[in-house]
């Protein structure tokens, strides 16, 4: 059978691929990296492409339902749908791709107490001799014992190969342990003097955060963010359980992908700061449950089907190794415990860093935006908290012309009754609309009375118009947009919007009815997560997303879980703090909380700020 | 270049080599195992072989000085001299091969003290619900708890493994875990109420003696003894330490040569007890400091010089797959400590077992015999040890006619003035003389005034000639060996006699002497090893290899060291006590203890028992 060629523009890259073989699949071997939201089975629109040239199947009831006819007609498809039945050249317009997406991976610093698990100690030993017939390593574990450490434990590998070292090196070397009343693991063998540092990880289902610290100083030398290219197998958590369920290969896939990244960014790092993969001798990671168990191999059907359990909780602290991470030979990987199926290990890494920049002693809340918004409640000693399920809107996914921040990408609007004005990032041809900008122009909407507190379209406005029976308001016309066509919002965009931060507000009422306090009563409202850091805090405060209180009170902290991650690799004490919250943690779960329906019913109406 | 086509026979295996290449490195590629006492540098003769047909290159100057004209001229070569030149086929004497050898395994029995770190536990689990949102290992953890087990604390991997398994088997299992202070590691998931298992191995340079153990009830399952294959590379361990020092891939060689047969020698019991990989929960290993390092992959080279000092002497203990050992998957092998380069794992292991036979209070000597001595003195809390350099010729090595203990080997002698009668190992034709033969030929020798107290010949004996100026005895003439040549005793075999028992005697005799006790003070001779078994007691006494005292003194316990790494196995205590002899033993080193030498010279004549 021959092979057919898949051209793909504008990116230049050429793929042989069998028959039968979709596009989506094609483009992800050819290294071109579309957005799949759903993981490929056809009900979002993200996977977007065009066909310039060369026959293809006919569309499917999907991409009809998904694209409409006049978007299908301009020879737009879904990737996932699509397959050459001969040699095509097709273009990935740039809301598709997922390479130019602005990343955030700072997060707002507190107090960094410094506590590492593992150490560097210096030898400098004397060499045997007729009348010192100590072992190598009975030197080693005495010149430990001057230091106060116990003896080393570690396989007979790294221990022969510390005595060749000393051997070789004039019976000196500096040697990273990690000590423990069992006794001291080698970690690594290094040269005297030799820096050892610490790889920090906040694992985001679309963005993976990298840390480089100095484990003597707790110096930040660099940090980067990477996509996580589990991406191409479901945008969200759902759609890739369901990809790693199809079977182990699959699993492993998703596993492989994840660490090669890690590898790629550590390597970059170390040629960069001119260090040698043995000296990163320490590694933390968070992420939501599903992240933390598809990056350590954990099964995560228990995770995809009612309870929606996880498999561990608790932390896990094993050889980095284990994962394939190319650090240290002893270097361990440490991942906080989990609250929950949906409140994850990146949410208590963000509780850690919390509770270092604000007085445990306040009432606060900390609200972690994403597909999944946790939030905790801290109030007089009690720690509460609850998963929402607020979808991927606020990533621009699900809304009509939604496309993921990246350039062109509406961010801003300024609507009046009879004007609109839009801005777009890096000031490019609007393309699309981001999650910020929905939020913005839905605030906007309520302003200008576009809508009601509803979220019904007013018909009587001129740019609102009905398509099939449904209402869209037009944002963009296509003569001035960058894709040609109008860039709408839906009633059905609104709806989502609506969803989404009803689910949130019904979070975070429960909450505070749970502990029975006031909304006022909340000194600080921590707002974390990298869409929570963009988050136009006057709009969301418009549409109730939020309680109407003063703005003084809100905080946009940035990455936090990626502050506790670097917090868990420098602090032995914050790893404590991290073990005992599964214990003291109150797990809400909203879905069979008394009265819940009720209110989530009420949080999806606007709000009157 | 074409290759060379090697066959040999009676084995019947062909092989192709390159131009160039051995006759003993074609019988190692062959699988034919061919002993090469000395590494095959051509100054011992255990890998003589007979060319049959076809071009080799000249015998060299070491054949010359070890094999005499009259054997070249008979065909016989050293394989690691000889290189063919063209096709050859080569006969192999049973003398020079390996395999049929026999084997020492059992060990007495000692009171076994059953206390072993990993035990079972039998799982049955409630599954999720709503109302119970515990995560699959918080579940286990609980169940831990109630039976007063720490938490699990293994990597992601093998509890990922077990919350499958629970949830594939209804919530049910049993686990083997090693619990400690830290945490309980996950060595095993398995079904309820299957058998937990351990294999104990006694390595010795020549023979690997493997022991299946079930775990709860202390019972030996099964028991096997098989040829280290190092023995290819080297007969003594100074050999395989030259050849382990080659490089890595040599080093690597035998250590994995080591672990196939022993993978093998467990596999072959699992299935005769219908076991499987994952039941074999624990593992121990003893022998001397360098079957200890090649073993372990650690370096050898501080072994083979001055001052021969170990690379570690305290106890090893981490994952057995590190070595390559198909086991449980969280299984750990233990190795007890080396007292010092020439006082191994294995003394420390024999040392274990004769505790729990004799009474700690008692004066005892410990002899382990071997191509190295150690001797330990139990007396008054003390422990004194020491090696001594007896060498390979208990083991039939270094004798003008000697051989291993295999059929056709002269094990037994009857020597009056006029007569002369031999007994061999199954009664075969004579073809060599093993150990035991030899120990109890010079006995006879000196009782039928053969020899006197200095070793020399008695040239007046009508059955001792002189060739080439040197003295030997006509043990069998060659009408009557099975090889057809006489089977002789030189003066110089006599003389490796006298330096084996005289290492021996003065490192007992120092040993006492630093005690400052007499021989007779010594309540129980212990005497040990494979060797130490079949020694007939009357001549060892009879050459002075042990002082003059009552035979109800003596004590032959066989394989001392595999019963000790059984008792480690079982027992946690066991592995205390063995580890708190690193620093209780006191080491002697013979060679620079004052007046040494005085006492070897004296030891090197025959006593008068």
């Amino acid at each position: 059978m021959t092979t057919l060629t898949v051209d793909l523009q504008p990116a230049g890259r050429r793929v042989e691929v069998q028959p039968g073989t979709n596009l989506l699949t094609a483009a992800q071997r050819a290294g071109v990296e579309i957005v799949a939201s759903c993981g490929g089975v056809g009900i979002c629109s993200t996977c977007k492409i065009r066909i310039i040239h060369g026959q293809v199947t006919n569309p499917t009831i999907d991409e009809e339902m998904e694209l409409g006819s006049e978007v299908l007609n301009d020879g737009y498809r879904l990737a996932c749908q699509t397959i050459p039945l001969e040699n095509v050249r097709i273009e990935v317009p740039p809301e598709s791709l997922v390479a130019s997406q602005k990343l955030q991976v700072e997060g707002q610093e507190g107090v960094l107490q410094l506590d590492p698990v593992v150490v560097p100690v210096d030898l400098t030993l004397s060499p045997p001799t007729l009348e010192d017939l100590r072992s190598d390593l009975t030197r080693v574990d005495q010149a430990l014992a001057e230091l106060g450490h116990p003896p080393l434990r570690s396989g007979a590998e790294l221990q022969g190969k510390l005595a060749q070292y000393l051997r070789d090196h004039h019976w000196q070397a500096r040697i990273a342990i990690r000590p423990s009343e069992g006794g001291s693991d080698l970690v690594s063998i290094l040269p005297k003097g030799a820096r050892l540092v610490g790889l920090a990880m906040d694992i985001g289902s679309t963005k993976v955060a990298l840390f480089l610290l100095d484990l003597e100083t707790g110096a930040l030398l660099a940090q980067t963010g990477l996509m996580n290219p589990q991406i191409s197998y479901g945008e969200d958590v759902v759609s890739r359980i369901g990809y790693a369920e199809r079977g182990p290969a699959e699993r492993r896939l998703l596993q492989t992908l994840l660490v090669e990244v890690i590898n790629k960014g550590l390597a970059e790092f170390l040629q960069q700061e001119e260090l040698l993969p043995d000296q990163v001798v320490e590694i933390t990671a968070v992420g939501n449950t599903a992240i933390h168990h598809l990056f350590t191999s954990l099964p995560v059907k228990p995770l995809g089907e009612a309870p929606y359990t996880p498999v561990v909780d608790r932390a896990l602290w094993f050889p980095a190794a284990e994962l394939g991470i190319r650090a240290a030979p002893g270097a361990f990987i440490y991942l906080p415990p989990n609250i929950a199926g949906y409140v994850g290990a990146d949410h208590v890494s963000a509780l850690i860093a919390t509770r270092s920049y604000i007085d445990p002693r306040r009432t606060s809340l900390l609200v972690d935006i994403g597909t999944n918004t946790e939030i905790s409640l801290i109030h007089q000693e009690r720690v509460l908290s609850c998963s929402c399920a607020s979808g991927p809107a606020f990533e621009g996914a699900h809304i009509h012309d939604g496309m993921r921040a990246a350039p062109g990408a509406v961010d801003k609007v300024s609507i009046t009754a009879d004007n609109v004005r839009v801005s777009t990032i890096d000031n490019q041809q609007a393309v699309g609309i981001c999650g910020s900008g929905i939020l913005n122009i839905v605030a906007g909407f309520l302003d200008a009375r576009v809508i009601n507190e509803r979220g019904v379209l007013n018909l009587k406005d001129k740019r609102v118009r009905q398509v099939d029976g449904k209402s869209e308001f037009v944002l963009v016309p296509g003569n001035e947009s960058g894709t040609g066509r109008d860039i709408v919002v839906t009633r059905r965009d609104v709806n989502e919007i609506q969803l989404a931060k009803g689910a949130i507000r019904s979070g975070l009422d429960i909450l505070l009815k749970e502990a029975g306090i006031q909304p006022d009563q909340v000194d600080d409202y921590i707002i974390a997560g990298a869409f929570g850091t963009h988050l136009d805090l006057e709009s969301a405060l418009r549409v109730g997303m939020f309680p109407c209180e003063d703005l003084q009170r809100f905080h946009q902290v940035g990455n936090a879980a990626g502050v506790g991650a670097r917090q868990l690799l420098l602090s032995h004490a914050a790893r404590k703090t991290a073990e005992s919250m599964t214990g003291k943690v109150e797990y809400i779960e909203l879905t069979t909380y008394p009265g819940f329906h009720e209110v989530y019913v009420e949080c999806m109406y606007f709000g009157d700020c």
